[in-house]
């Protein structure tokens, strides 16, 4: 079966008011920034080591490794950004910077093909020993990520050369054949990376590998033999479910364990069911996208609710102020509802796809595209996040960077990539899920088509959509679930449209322009009543944008607003941060002044005095400094 | 200056219909049942070790010493507890085991005095090496305590002259001289003990080494320079205010560090300052008395935010489902109250310590009295505490030992020994704080003076005081914060009294006798704004007791439960437990049935019902099961 045609990183490219300074700084500051920290060249940032442990491998340095075991990968994901960045600005620089970077990973590699910088410095007799932690085929497969974004980008196929030569090493040693390792990987990650190179090359033997390490997982005897493991294993929180190896994926009815291993593992294998048509694959990613989408996921879209094994927890159990709703697993969901997409078009997975990136993703990283979160908290008082022991992932502040820095170049890669999560197809038909301006081009069977969107979105449900193509082609544009009064119309007259799973059906002719419109309130949300820690309370989101009250604007204890649920929110136009809609949310607070001094508990009513709280994006949260803040209101 | 004069346990006898049940479960079930535990011949409990490694040291069994460095302190409350419980049963076997157990530790002792089985057995080169952490002095306290409790009891000196070996030895080894070590105990208790000591006996020397202790902590050198501290140290929760050492007393703002270690050294201090009269140090005794019972108190009286550390975190941090609030800790903190009352009788002190031995103090020990909380959390949902690694603390049911089984015992010597917080003297004057049934007998300048108690209290506001004595002994009874209309009569007459910081004065005749009644509401409180985690909440308190919703007889989703504030808590009395006055709170409750079909968010309102939840006695909570419990629930 011939891999399904899938959009090319180069056919789309975002060019929109909302998203144009974000994909700018990650452009222009955060990819040259970032390869100077990878080569330790940043003052004040975690010195990363990750150049120079390839460097040490190609026997272009002397020295020792440094960094984390998977520190390869953080190089990894910047060849990925810095590839997708060329689309955007083709900086000879960064063009430079990739070439040394090629250069060096060539030489790094091993003349059978392997490539894992800690195990060739560090304990080259232990290759392939420790599958569940030793991270290389996780770094393998953001290599071959890398590899397959420079080829689409550039043309360039020296990075794929080196990964095909890594990838025929990793099909030597495992499998199921004498003499190789029966196993898959400890940190899911090459199974999307290989589908990915399956697409963009046709070669098979990518898909092949690929659904040997789905299928493969969960089965006896597997990686919880390897040695390595057995040490870990005495913490319950680094069991098989850890790796999502305590049953294999069709008899998994929960996401468990790391949550960016299960949503690199179902992002994989939704890419597998996309490729191989299986409908039992199909209907076990189903039903694991229920359980996260309906049981284990923040507002914002993050996942993760528990730092120690970095961990999904159970059912409704979304704390706020202690989760871990790392940025890299709210980018894997990202990942995994754009490939549901591509399995089935559906408006759900579209949202939530949009809920995850402007919310938790795009709360990973600064306004000035410089400072990081790994953690996104729903609620932070900064002087407990700094002292209490179960508030220790969270930090109260962006940093420059992380020892363990997954999450920066992660972001970057998917800012840079951005294009690619607006569209999807099937056969000649065209998905729009995400209203970001932009130009698209598609070579469909009826002839190139090309579509240019230019947005209002997120502050105002307005798009203006123009095709021009063969005709026979159809576009189906999303209907958001938030949006109301949603209309189509062309020059001026409205278009009528069926409704097919969220999406309205268009079969444009050349030159047709339509604009669309809906109605976007900002509304209260209420969380299912076996959310124990959002019971009585309520958060705002407006279209795709969840809101936060910050102490920078409304002062400290934020919780002593109780939201009234009966005045709806108003939108009001701030210049705050170059100009967003803020929403002011009316209702009461704790009259601090009337309440009795020096008191710890008193006799109900406490003193109230009307007030109402400003809300921004929460997104936006923390670029005025540490302060208090929170999304879920006491409301009445 | 002689000892001021104290209230001997052995003049005040509890016979109380709330009372009488909880003291007889200690009496006839908990103390045989310990030292069964003890002596490691309870089936089902962790082995204790406790008995047997006396036996060990004493030459009268072999093998090697198990449990923690202080498991010899579970056996010191043991023989304080049994020794209290023969004033309630005086039992052959109960004095038997006494006698077997007093005998081993003078056999266990070394010829220079020095009494700690795990050093003996362990590490005898180590002895008086890890000041910080080692607990010698800790246990010799406790061991000290329970020879006081032996001597006032029995009239036995046996085990005092054994523990006056000990702390002869002590002072050789504790000071400021050539070669002494210039430090104070990682674990504070013996400052406590020691005062006991010197009330009981008037020899000065205890009570040196007790102000030697108390003034050199927070001094340098300390023990913070001693071996064994360096590792620990490397944990910022074990450092120096772990211990309270991270200043002197007089410069302790707030009341730092492990919450048992706290509530035991500023007990001593107290007991310190009665005795000297220092007023500097009461100054910081009621500095830090209101830091912790203004800023960092459960409504239930626990203390202890964070199981790290067993520690105070920050001024109003008062998590609910990951506080820790030790059993231990609430015993401390009744301790010291009781100290402070005798320092100087004001209500507020009589209030805590009623507030904490009502609640978390009573809620660690079950209705059967065989199954004990360490931690006593004002939340919990069962799954959540059994899964989640910030809740590890938490057990969502009682067990019937713990390997570091601090608590069990402390509960048992603290219901035996109830008599103790009942009054305290000022010279001839008889404060009486709590009202518990009672016979109490003081020996006045006067003559003997006799007061009989019969209380309704808890359930009830109304106790009958009867006085036999001389004439000229003031009695002040206790106006209760939460007493309305509080009225004594005699004979059907109202009786005119002057009110002194919260008591009422009298000046009995023999023969008179009195009755005392005051209204107690169910009351909703709040808490101070500052408190994050109560924000938007509000609890029941009636009288001195906190009430709490259990799944049990409300269902699950506790939380989806909003109170109506306008509507008071109504009383209602229920035959649960043998008949107490349960509560019933009006309100409403999310509609689950209503609820969006598998919606994990939902646009405001929820649909919601009218609803009211019943409310038991927080310490009863647990004893039908495991099920959620809270005691702040949304409140509007």
């Amino acid at each position: 079966m011939a891999p399904k045609r899938e959009i090319s990183i180069k056919d789309v490219k975002v060019d929109d008011s909302f998203w144009n300074g974000r994909i700018g700084n990650a452009v222009e500051k955060a990819v040259p920034y970032q390869w100077r920290v990878l080569n330790d060249q940043e003052p004040g940032a975690v010195p990363s080591h990750a150049v120079m442990n390839f460097k040490i491998c190609a026997g272009l340095a002397e020295g020792e490794f440094g960094g984390f075991r998977f520190q390869d990968s953080d190089l990894a994901k910047w060849i990925e950004a810095a590839a997708y960045s060329l689309l955007y600005k083709d900086s000879p620089e960064i063009r430079a910077a990739l070439e040394e970077a090629v250069s060096v990973i060539e030489k790094a590699q091993q003349p059978d093909g392997y490539l894992d910088t800690y195990f060739i410095l560090e304990k080259p007799e232990e290759r392939w020993r420790d599958i569940a932690h030793g991270h290389e085929l996780y770094c393998a497969g953001h290599m071959l990520e890398a590899a397959v974004a420079l080829f689409q980008v550039t043309g360039s196929s020296r990075l794929l050369t080196v990964m095909e030569k890594t990838v025929n090493l990793i099909r030597q040693v495992f499998g199921e054949g004498e003499g190789q390792i029966s196993s898959c990987p400890g940190h899911e990650e090459i199974e999307l990376a290989l589908m990915k190179a399956y697409r963009a090359t046709g070669q098979e033997a990518y898909k092949e590998l690929a659904l040997y390490f789905i299928e493969n997982r969960g089965a006896k005897p597997g990686f919880l033999e390897e040695p390595g493991f057995q040490n870990a294993s005495k913490n319950r929180w680094f069991q098989a479910s850890y790796h999502q190896a305590h049953a294999r994926i069709r008899e998994q009815e929960t996401a468990e364990g790391h949550a960016v291993r299960a949503m690199y593992f179902f992002t994989g294998a939704a890419d597998a069911a996309l490729e191989t048509g299986d409908p039992t694959l199909k209907a076990a990613l189903e039903k694991l996208w229920e359980n996260v989408t309906r049981r284990r996921m923040y507002v914002t879209g993050g996942v993760g609710s528990q730092g120690e094994g970095e961990c999904f927890t159970i059912d409704y159990d979304l704390p706020n102020d202690t989760c871990y709703t790392e940025t890299c697993a709210a980018i894997g969901l990202a990942m995994w509802a754009l490939r549901m997409l591509r399995l089935e078009p559906k408006e759900e997975y579209a949202a939530i796809m949009e809920r995850a990136l402007y919310n938790n993703v795009l709360s990973g990283i600064s306004q000035d595209g410089e400072h990081y979160f790994y953690v996104n908290p729903l609620l932070v008082k900064p002087e407990v996040a700094r002292f209490r022991r179960d508030h220790q992932d969270v930090e109260p502040d962006r940093v420059k960077w992380f020892g363990c820095a997954c999450c920066p170049p992660n972001i970057t890669r998917t800012l840079c990539g951005l294009g690619g999560y607006i569209y999807t197809r099937k056969g000649d038909a065209i998905y729009q899920h995400l209203y970001i301006g932009n130009t698209g081009e598609f070579e469909t069977e009826k002839g190139k088509a090309r579509l240019r969107c230019v947005s209002s979105m997120p502050w105002e449900g307005k798009a203006e959509i123009a095709y021009s193509g063969p005709a026979g082609v159809e576009v189906y544009l999303r209907v958001p679930g938030y949006g109301e009064n949603f209309r189509i119309t062309k020059a001026g007259a409205p278009v009528s449209f069926t409704l097919s799973q969220g999406y309205a059906r268009l079969c444009p002719q050349d030159g047709d322009a339509y604009t669309l419109s809906f109605d976007m309130k900002a509304q209260y949300l209420q969380a299912n009543p076996q959310v124990l820690e959002d019971c009585g309370k309520a958060c705002v989101q407006r279209g795709p944008l969840v809101y936060c009250a910050e102490e920078a604007d409304n002062g400290p204890l934020l919780n002593s607003f109780t939201a009234d649920l009966s005045q709806p929110p108003v939108l009001e136009t701030s210049p705050l941060f170059g100009g967003v809609t803020v929403v002011k949310a009316a209702g009461s607070q704790i009259d601090w002044e009337k309440w009795p001094a020096n008191a710890l508990y008193a006799p109900a009513p406490a003193p109230t005095r009307p007030a109402s709280l400003t809300l921004v994006p929460y997104f936006l949260w923390n670029n005025r400094g540490a302060g208090e803040m929170l999304v879920w209101m006491n409301a009445r």
